[in-house]
């Protein structure tokens, strides 16, 4: 069978397009939820998904979705998309590339008389990063039944959520996005440099890694710089710097199996002449291996301990906050080596060291998803960059992604 | 012949007065130059000067002084004191003890019918700590042309010295310091744990330690704390991380020759999910001995350096700023312990690791130091403490001195 074909080029128009809407005097995009550029966006985009065969609507959380019709009207939707905002000054591709690429397929099938069995179901999530309300993937939690209230959300202004979405003016009716689904597929840029380092084209993304957080604090002695001999010190930040060496070489031995991460470290009183009395800092651990990801928290626990002791100090630590890895479902794993087999493309099996709204879905929906290469890794910037050969060739396996999973789900 | 005996129940109830003026809710003194405590602190020690024999008055600058005649009125004077300003919610000691000790001193000769052959000069300087206008030494730093223009010199409420020095309401007469002066002599507080720990009753300074600070920023590159593999991590803290441990490791190899600080520590961008691009610090170094502190200077550099390297940083540096040892007058050195001898108390010959009014006076006079202990090298707090029987061997100790001053200057 002759698999249907996405029209590149116009993908590539499309991002670009889309990019315009938010766009940022240095070349970036800030597209936040429920503001007036995201209502654009969401017109913009329902119009591509109207033209695809596909009927828009957004649901009360500002997600927006449409659904092409199957040939077995009975069956759920195998759904595809990903997310429409950005972080401030964020990308062109992290979100709409997944988004747009689903529309593209949908217009593929329709291009080829060739409609899947299942309806398709085109998502454009609002909220994944967390910029406006602080809560990442707000937008899919919503679908799982794990969001906040919208009245107990606040942006940086003081305006809730709830008043945000009353003002949220699409011109969309408003609907629930259908549950349940009978898969859902994310294509979306790695936002690391595996793949660009010649890693493979794609990569098949067999987890999404949990995160441990622990904030923690040294404290020690405040005291004058001169007058307090070296051996007698309570020097705070001389346990939290030997803490970041600690976490450095505790991370380094796993082999790449977990990162581990010191982004936040302050010391008081913070004068030249002073010994600082506290140093406050957060650890952040992540891994796709659950068990190892415990070890690291307890080998993170008896450094911390042993910095203490080694400088005399007190150790006050908060209760670590973990997200336990998600394991993404196998048969679409699967499907996707199968599409890339398929096209020639190459693949690697890889997890996900960042959260993404398959993540959420995949506790109600098998979920699945393709990365493509980011170019340095970077993300989050207005200097995140997709080859476009690069992006047609992850959405032309999103699209035989859909086309063999139809067959399988329905079978 | 019999010494002049001070009056130590006399100093401790006048020591407890004084600290009456600017009292804190939790028992500290917070008496900043030129306030309105400053001036009634000015006012009711320059009545017990007044009382001892000395006549007060206060200079261009606010330092309160007063001379007791000698026997030979045409040598210049010996002086003896330190100042009255304190840090915010400091203690009862640290500055008040010299100035009071040395009214105590003149009190004793008049008492003993026993007049110096100098003049006595007591002083009382203003703004030894730099509380104020951000710089130490103020009252002193005038004393040898060393002090900015009044006019630019302004507190955090934007009001210049020049404008507080004329609302400051003393109802001195207002003349210069005498200078040039035959001897220097300031009894002090150790403000660190030696004496305290048993080292000894008293300590002769033998030299005020120089400073060293340095500002360097590591540059990394901020990125995802996820999609990042370790190896190509680009963390600027750790770069800071493993200079401070560098510091404490190079600074404790001098046996107690140097001691050294990184007081101040930021990283931006300071969110626990992102790997810090920045991370700036001040290092600080200090030691006695000139060549020791620069050769620590070149090796602080070289560990910089060697970290930035290590982990791929940049590093940028700005000039190390230094302020050189200053070595105390040997002559005094002996008569402080001549005159310990002959009390039968024990001293040690100690540095000075913070700075003192008599630092900056050494460039232009001789000049010595006394310290006695602090409890627990406690200062700069309400928990400031020197045992009362330390408070009048150490002013005993300064008397004496200053008759064996006396005698040498004068031969």
């Amino acid at each position: 069978m002759a698999s249907a074909r996405i029209n590149g080029d116009r993908l590539r128009s499309r991002l670009e397009e889309l990019s315009g809407i938010g766009r940022t005097p240095d070349g970036g995009v800030s597209r936040f939820s429920y503001s007036p550029e995201h209502a654009a966006a969401v017109r913009l985009v329902a119009r591509w998904m109207r033209e695809a065969g596909a009927d828009p609507a957004v649901d009360a959380w500002g997600n927006l979705f449409a659904v092409a019709p199957g040939r077995a009207g009975s069956l759920p939707p195998v759904a595809a998309g990903s997310h429409l905002d950005t972080v401030p000054n964020g990308g062109v591709f992290d979100g709409p590339l997944g988004v747009l690429a689903a529309v593209e397929a949908a217009a593929a099938f329709r291009d080829a008389g060739a409609s899947p069995l299942h309806p398709l179901l085109l998502l454009g999530f609002a909220e994944e990063e967390g910029t406006t309300y602080g809560v990442g993937c707000l937008g899919s939690l919503s679908l799982v039944g794990r969001a906040p209230a919208p009245e107990a959300l606040h942006d940086a202004d003081g305006r809730s959520a709830a008043d945000a979405l009353r003002a949220f003016e699409t011109g969309l009716p408003k609907r629930a996005v259908p549950m349940p689904m009978a898969a859902y597929l994310e294509l979306h840029i790695e936002q690391g440099p595996t793949l660009a380092a010649g890693g493979a084209q794609l990569g098949a993304v067999d987890a999404i890694v949990g995160i441990s957080r622990l904030g923690l604090v040294f404290v020690g002695e405040a005291n004058h710089a001169g007058t307090t001999p070296m051996d007698v010190r309570r020097d705070a930040l001389w346990g939290a710097a030997d803490l970041v060496a600690a976490v450095r070489s505790l991370v380094r031995d796993t082999g790449g199996r977990a990162v581990g991460t010191v982004g936040r470290l302050s010391v008081s009183p913070g004068a030249v002449n002073v010994i600082p009395g506290r140093a406050e800092l957060a650890v952040e651990l992540r891994s796709a291996d659950a068990a190892l990801l415990e070890a690291l928290r307890g080998r993170v626990d008896a450094e911390a301990r042993a910095c203490a002791r080694r400088h005399g100090l007190e150790l006050e630590t908060r209760a670590w906050r973990t997200e336990a890895p998600v394991p993404l479902n196998r048969g679409i794993q699967d499907a996707i080596a199968a599409a890339a087999n398929d096209l020639g493309c190459s693949y690697v099996t890889m997890s996900s060291w960042a959260g993404h709204d398959a993540k959420i879905l995949a506790a109600a929906v098998p979920s699945g998803m393709i990365f493509v290469p980011s170019a340095g890794g970077v993300s989050h910037s207005p200097r995140e960059r997709t080859e476009w050969e690069d992006v047609a060739r992850g959405a032309q396996v999103l699209c035989r992604t859909i086309e063999l999973l139809d067959r399988t789900q329905a079978g």
